[in-house]
């Protein structure tokens, strides 16, 4: 075994920007998904699992905001020179498998798909290069039947996964009402890219910076709190009027919103296709019974535009959640929306899809700290093992104990008493199971209240309370272990 | 959107070696994998989640048969020139976790883990370079208690998983009664390693070559079946003897079988730890009510014994499975045992562990086979879309499905009632809701069983008999769409 001792020993260390979990870190998450993946299968989404590779040639254009596809992934060169790449979302797979199997699939085609992703970026404080993803998808669905199935679905499985309807309002936009905008102020074509996106991105900072931060970024440009210059979209005063005019048309009703955007951009064939589609978005959601409150038509939603063709929407949380007194903010919980283009560059022709995307570890920070995660597991019963030669009775008392549904191990370790109590407590045991020689001698197990001990031991002033303290264990016959165990658990 | 369409469309292929999983299959993965890891939570082990990938050099020794860090893995090197390895096994992760936070954690360490592992292998029929594993561990525990109670634990999860408890065996061998037996043919040290080699995998073929084949692996060599020449490890005739008196001394109780060892190789002293370990397994075993058909002490367990340091043992399917009248070999179902070396080479001091992996891929195979793996899943009741300004309604008609359990969708695509009900069938639905223009004059839908239409289609000949087939389909009251979907849902 050991030719190579001398080898210098490597450091155990976990890679940089990954990280280990436990197990009430993984029982959460993995009670959270079978919720909201339960909701996915309840509405005829089926689960499809892709590799963690694809070759990087397939996933290229899909990665967002880079149009390089060796930056921000893993890639690697299998032995036949074909260069792969993990998967860094779980849409570019999708696209991937309908075009391989476009002829044999059911159309639309629904999928749901639940697992890790990968980024090649630089590592930051709850930033992670491998985190689990959370989709549903319909390909093959044009707009907006799919669509208003997406955000009642969405809705559906936030609350199923534990937040309350009031918790959070799903915010809906649509790209060709923002193009129409765009349009309105002279904003189409290659050549105005760059001040489009200037012009996008300004816009999307509405709640952080208010409207005179907004209009400062869509004009001339902005110092930030650092001192930092942020260049501007130098578009034209009457331009940012319009723009703000925009933005302002949002109103308490969603019938209202559509009716003011008409107005504003239905003179352009992409704005009038857009408000038609919200407009109609909106009345299918009321008669579904989904409140405006509940799913808002929002102008200020702006996602990913250049891959999004029609509707998104976006998960928000509107509960606030104080930590030490202030206000937390946590960004969207969810996002999805339309993307005609996925399957295109494969196949060469546009098949619609919509999709929905659960922001797995963000909406499991806001479970938690809500307190409305599913149960986080507890310890098993730990049977002591104190005389060697009784391993196997005291294997039998835990068989016995899993028999009757409890959670039970036996101590294996090669230490004595003491550091079984103190292994048992670092397990989170709520209770052990001690039989030495005594109880042996006299047919019976003691059963010690690790919840109760610990709880008596934090007010112990002196050997009398200590003595109480004793109370948290008690003897009984052999036979009455199970029967005894579940009553003390009940009690817990 | 489209800026690129001058660059080539890229083919839509999964990578080679690897494959996409669909419904059916992953449903039934996903069952087995959480009745086994019921199991071993019941047994106090908590799931450890490790990412995907590892340092290479973390990963270095372990590399099963292969000494070279870089075969067998994909690896990359990271930016800052860190060679990363995506991990090969669940078992090189958990020494690194330990290793990396063994202050922390309560000794022994229980911990169980289901997650993909990547070989780096040229791929072949079935053999997949991705693939799942499903690992208990004990780390921290010296022999034999621990290793007991994973055999017992591996039974019940194979049980658990569907086998019957005929259906399988558990056969145990130790490492050290194998150094026993090399150690009386002088086949100790380094210098000897290749003839070391050659014996053992000699002796892994009993079963396969029968006791001529091996004798002859074992001595000079043999041609097989094709021709080609196999060198033998060119044993003396004495030695040879020893082996296959070894081997021989399989009994068919446990007992008998670890007394007829001390008699060849207690005098060694591997050997005498082997048989004392050996015999206490199988005692406690007895005690813990697992019969010897069970779980058998069987000298020719031979698994990898570079890595194994103690007990190791396998479970192997003994129900005889016919495919087309003729038997299918499975190999082994799992496999496990002691491997003190794990923690060695990043800490310098031995931390003894026993694990056991069930062999996901292999089981699943089996239990479809057998019909025993979990339900399949169904496919969803189908709304037919045939007005589309009903859409709401038809999708109120769904949720009311769901909100009685039975899984509904819409059909969102855009096509016709006849491609409609061909998405239905695609999709296995075993009911179609229908509801056109007379329907809702009338106050009704019309409920389609597809399974009933599917059995009777198979048998229509004429005209008479295609309308008798129109009982697979009857119109109800609108409010009564869901107590008739139960309903006949039911009868299926």
């Amino acid at each position: 075994m050991n030719k190579k001792d001398k080898t210098p020993r490597p450091k155990a260390r976990v890679p940089r920007g990954f990280r280990d979990r436990l197990g009430a870190e993984i029982a959460a998450e993995r009670e959270m998904l079978a919720r909201v993946s339960a909701v996915y299968e309840s509405f005829g989404f089926d689960p499809l699992e892709t590799p963690a590779f694809e070759y990087t040639d397939a996933l290229g254009k899909f990665l967002p905001d880079v149009d390089r596809p060796n930056q921000g992934v893993f890639s690697l060169k299998d032995d036949d020179d074909q260069w792969m790449s993990l998967r860094y979302d779980l849409t570019a797979p999708l696209a991937r498998f309908v075009a391989e199997n476009y002829d044999a699939l059911p159309k639309p085609f629904r999928r749901y798909a639940v697992g890790p992703v990968w980024r090649n970026e630089k590592p930051g404080p709850g930033r992670y290069r491998q985190f689990t993803q959370c989709d549903a998808d319909v390909v093959g669905a044009p707009a907006p039947n799919a669509d208003v199935e997406c955000v009642v679905m969405l809705g559906e499985a936030l609350e199923a996964a534990g937040l309350l309807a009031d918790d959070f309002q799903i915010r809906i936009n649509d790209r060709n009402v923002l193009s129409g905008l765009l349009e309105t102020i002279g904003l189409v074509g290659d050549e105005h890219s760059d001040k489009r996106l200037g012009a996008l991105r300004a816009m999307d900072k509405l709640e952080r910076l208010g409207e005179a931060g907004v209009r400062a970024l869509l004009g001339p440009g902005r110092k930030d709190m650092s001192g930092d210059f942020a260049e501007g979209a130098n578009l034209s005063d009457r331009d940012i009027d319009r723009v703000m005019a925009f933005m302002a048309a949002t109103a308490p009703t969603n019938a209202e919103t559509c009716a003011r955007l008409a107005n504003v951009i239905g003179g352009t064939a992409a704005g009038a296709k857009g408000v038609e589609t919200l407009a109609e978005i909106a009345s299918q959601l009321k008669k579904l019974g989904v409140g405006d409150s509940r799913a808002k038509v929002d102008l200020s939603v702006i996602r990913g535009l250049e891959y999004y063709t029609g509707p998104v929407f976006e998960a928000e949380l509107v509960r606030e959640i104080k930590e030490d007194g202030r206000p937390v903010r946590f960004g969207s919980i969810a996002s999805g929306g339309r993307y005609d283009g996925l399957v295109e560059r494969f196949k060469g022709v546009e098949v619609p899809a919509v999709g929905v995307s659960v922001g797995v570890s963000r909406l499991l920070a806001i479970l938690e700290v809500l307190e409305r995660g599913g149960s986080r597991g507890e310890g098993p019963v730990v049977v002591l093992a104190l005389e060697s030669d009784q391993m196997a009775d005291y294997q039998l008392m835990a068989a016995e104990l899993r028999g009757a549904g409890v959670r039970a191990e036996v101590y294996v370790g090669g230490s004595g008493m003491k550091a079984q109590m103190k292994y048992a407590d670092k397990r989170a045991a709520p209770l052990v199971i001690i039989v030495g020689g005594d109880e042996r001698a006299r047919g019976e197990v003691t059963i010690k209240d690790m919840r109760l001990g610990a709880e008596l031991a934090k007010k112990i002033e002196d050997n009398v309370e200590w003595r109480e303290g004793q109370k948290a264990q008690a003897s009984v016959p052999r036979h009455k272990l199970v029967e005894e165990v579940k009553r003390t658990l009940a009690r817990g």
